[in-house]
């Protein structure tokens, strides 16, 4: 890649960086927790929303925002778990970017929220690099999509907090190899937290349930987000 | 996005598409079928592949470049069905460009070679705006990705010649519609020629050989690629 893209690419990340911190801090003084999906395309991230949406909306406050390429299709299907949902399209750009996040916003009380979703577009690359304000990344793996994909692509493990394994009912007929995935994760990210769900059946989602619920206290109980200077 | 990042990637993708029309020029001239290979992460384009240089071996001369971020993994794994096989690793850059394929061609005799293919980074969009010299561009979708990826990801079908439906053992399990994906695929790209395989149980594999045992007849008859000035 040329000096001069990388040069540009590098302030375009840094402007980036300073909204993504200040609307850190918007939605710690709002009090909703939020947090951000990313994974291949087909992974399963908005049937996961979905199960999300709906088994917490009982309960809790919950809104998404969701990104994709083209199409409204992934709002108008999440609006039947929760009519709090705005679609981004990004045309042709491969990730969600934190300007992107603030104007998608305009109009909401952030206050009257317990949980903010994202799903960022489709891909184990780009939305590496963007940090969205989230106070929690789940990077999703799908079971069908095979073992290597912490390997080949470790830096979105790296930039993500939770793994989730999708379609876990497709497991043993993808011939998907459980320990070599968390090997894989655990090398690239030592000790990350994983989880093995399934959106078709509902299986292991009881604990992401807890998980979050587990958060929203914590992070209800905690200091501030620091300001950092970058 | 800024102005000025828009126009410095205009002016790296006009400098790829200079090499990459020196490049289908070199591999004309050569008498090698370049043959380039994009997809999600996890669709199967090595399994695919794999195939392919094992079922092309026992007549044609074949070799492969292969894309990720990290690893060294899929060369290793192709290795085993032909000798001439490259692992291009790209770092955090989320596709191959025509001058990584130059510097990857290195030391090889083009001209000893029937078939050349070249395996993208796993990623549904950064691949589409890099011409890599290619004669034809496979897209493949996976069964277990859903049918509404043509939608969401239009301008990687667009710049694709060929659709491939791949593990198509796994479309019953997981409930995948292949009326509606072909219905998708027809309205992005109309009359694109599309195939349905399973690498796994060998099925629709024969029809890809045929294609490309065609596409080597035909492009040997045909005349050079015109030099287009860009």
């Amino acid at each position: 890649m040329s000096t001069r893209i990388v040069e540009v690419r590098a302030k375009v990340r840094k402007q980036n960086d300073l909204l993504a911190h200040a609307l850190r801090r918007r939605f710690w003084d709002s009090g909703v927790s939020v947090v951000g999906l990313v994974s291949s395309p087909g992974s399963g991230k908005t049937a996961f929303l979905e199960k999300l949406l709906g088994g917490l909306a009982r309960d809790f406050r919950v809104a998404a925002l969701v990104g994709d390429l083209a199409t409204e299709n992934d709002a108008a299907r999440l609006k039947r778990a929760s009519p709090n949902v705005r679609q981004i399209t990004t045309g042709t750009i491969c990730h969600l970017d934190a300007q992107m996040i603030e104007r998608a916003l305009e109009g909401w009380q952030l206050n009257t929220l317990d949980f903010l979703f994202i799903e960022n577009v489709g891909n184990l690359v780009c939305p590496s690099s963007y940090d969205l304000g989230e106070e929690l990344r789940f990077v999703l793996l799908s079971a069908t999509e095979g073992e290597d994909k912490p390997l080949k692509y470790p830096t979105i493990f790296n930039s993500s907090d939770v793994a989730i394994i999708t379609k876990m009912d497709l497991a043993e007929v993808a011939d998907f190899d459980l320990a070599a995935a968390r090997r894989n994760i655990e090398s690239v990210r030592p000790g990350m937290q994983i989880f093995e769900v399934s959106a078709k059946t509902g299986s292991g989602m009881q604990n992401v349930f807890q998980l979050l619920r587990d958060q929203l206290i914590h992070s209800r109980e905690s200091c501030p987000a620091p300001q950092v200077e970058v």
